[in-house]
């Protein structure tokens, strides 16, 4: 683990999983994006429909914001819906007085990118490989006053014990637990939403990922009430659409809670068959990143970026895993998707990782 | 006209019309907000509705871009798709190096608050009643960086000339037209979208008033390049869902504007008509401002806030006029409807402008 400032390090921030799908991506079986397969459900897909008839009216968020509010407990004070976690970072970037922001990588790149495009300088702890990704809390420097971190981590799929991200707190720093895809653990195990005894906590939840909705932009940031008007205040009037807002409602009643556990429950068992599959592949040089908690797993393959374009040539994408900060060439992040999806996955990265026979 | 610096003036620069039609509102006649009655059409809702089978993908904004760009013969490159205009107004409050920004009123206040809430002292050139709310280009401090104006105004309902418009602009000056009404001008004459020759020129458009689509967060901005970059990098990721572009794809298409040509036609005739019932009641001190030439006009009452309140009892919701600067407690601002809802309301008016007769 170490500390660097950013600057030359040559990753690319602003490349995302979308990417590695668009264009000729139709006809390829996505393993890039962590957006739960067959969703958003039908159910869902109504709600958000019966919505539409009310367009012509400016949104009205209060019902929504209640709802999340009461979904964690919490007073609608500590609660802003935004556009997406993306709203909530650039938000986080302008609206805070932030002198030394630290960015825990490797992570999901758009924090650090947000920072940076509001003229900030930001650090880095850098995780290791050898540390299992693992973060000991005092490699994050003291005079830090805003340190973001993933939990679990988007792409190691580390899911850092909950009392340890609490010593990364006090009084005079903010502390950005990204929880987009907490949903997808068991349980929420680890999950800091709701802590409101936690100083300087901003908890960041998205229902992208496991709804369906990257389309729609709808995430929701969880604060003390100053931190939550600061924040308010950098908004844009009306910043979540009325069809994101009948989303939210959704999302949060005891129904799609109920569902979303089950899909956890899922989710963990098909990354075990991927986990095993991939571990068949040990004496090609092929290691993944455990105990993998997320709906994702970040696997070190010999020759990735060669392996990745005969994956795509089979009809599989997967997500390049150098454009995030500390992670090198030989790395690909590999969405959990269900048993049979990963058994072709497996069988053609089998393929992928014997280098074709020469032509004649 | 006269100039003056913000601060104090005791405008809730953060009033809009949506609130005067919230909770209680469902029952009222709305005149108060500027959105096209019965819109969005059924044909809009249903390429909205369309979008949403795809929305587990991130949203890809590059055809929607595309689109507009054609439909104003621009070159991508000059077109930014926002979550509404107010998304705008923030970008262009903390993106761009302003010093000196001026905003012209009366218009719409959501300019004047995002410059303030990203830090800026803001001036402001108040147009007078006794001049129509006409604009002197004069009157603009000539060390201005940043000037805002609104083309057709809200809520005066002036059309300024463009070529008097065009010369606000000069090197070093950013010129922010915000054209959210222009659709609702037959021919969209003085729109100065597309003039791509007049130095530091920003035009904002919104479907939202003319498509009915104030609940689906969509608007965009023309510039030169390097100034939609500048406002791109202040953005966050996918700043516009999958079902706005799919929207703003929609009313671009030759078949939207021309519906949209023949709404401003009808506008027109409508706007004729109410301001000629309006013109019956002069003698109790009714005045409209003219020619209007945007969907609403502006209307000074006696004893406005109680006429307000009466019009309520009777069903009719207008905007109050008091919290635009610049206009006092004796303006409303009310919306162009059709000829019968226009009837209607006159009657009412009628009765709100004649105290009740004493009970017993």
């Amino acid at each position: 683990m170490r500390t660097e400032a950013t600057g030359g390090s040559g990753h690319d921030l602003r490349h995302h999983g979308d990417a590695e799908v668009r264009d000729d991506g139709a006809a390829l079986v996505d393993l890039a994006v962590n957006v739960r397969a067959d969703t958003p459900p039908a159910w869902l897909r109504e709600e958000i429909a019966g919505s539409l008839s009310s367009l012509a009216a400016y949104p009205d968020g209060r019902a929504a914001r209640a709802a999340v509010a009461a979904r964690h407990g919490l007073p609608v004070e500590r609660v802003l819906l935004t556009a997406g976690a993306a709203e909530a970072f650039v938000l986080l970037a302008r609206a805070l007085k932030v002198r030394r922001p630290v960015v825990v990588h490797p992570q999901f790149t758009e924090p650090e990118a947000a920072l940076r495009d509001a003229g900030h300088t930001v650090d880095r702890v850098l995780l290791r490989e050898a540390d299992g990704f693992r973060l000991d809390p005092a490699a994050v420097p003291e005079d830090a006053d805003l340190v973001v971190i993933g939990n679990p981590t988007n792409p190691t799929s580390v899911l850092h014990p909950a009392e340890m991200l609490v010593r990364l707190a006090r009084p005079g720093r903010t502390l950005v637990v990204d929880e987009a895809f907490m949903d997808a653990v068991p349980g929420e195990r680890e999950a800091l939403a709701g802590r409101t005894e936690v100083p300087g906590l901003v908890v960041l939840r998205s229902l992208t990922k496991t709804w369906g909705l990257a389309g729609l932009r709808i995430g929701y940031v969880l604060a003390a009430p100053e931190t939550i008007a600061e924040l308010e205040r950098a908004q844009p009037l009306w910043p979540v659409s009325t069809p994101a807002l009948a989303a939210a409602r959704a999302c949060v009643a005891p129904r799609a809670l109920a569902e979303a556990g089950h899909a956890a429950h899922r989710i963990a068992g098909d990354r075990a068959h991927l986990v095993a599959g991939l571990a068949a592949f040990a004496a090609r040089g092929v290691r993944v990143v455990e105990p993998a908690e997320g709906p994702f797993v970040l696997v070190r393959i010999p020759d990735a970026a060669e392996v990745r374009r005969r994956l795509r040539a089979l009809g599989y994408a997967v997500r390049r895993g150098d454009t995030f900060p500390g992670l090198g060439a030989d790395w690909v992040r590999v969405a959990v998707r269900d048993r049979s999806t990963a058994n072709a996955f497996l069988k053609a990265l089998s393929a992928a990782l014997t280098p074709p026979a020469p032509p004649g």
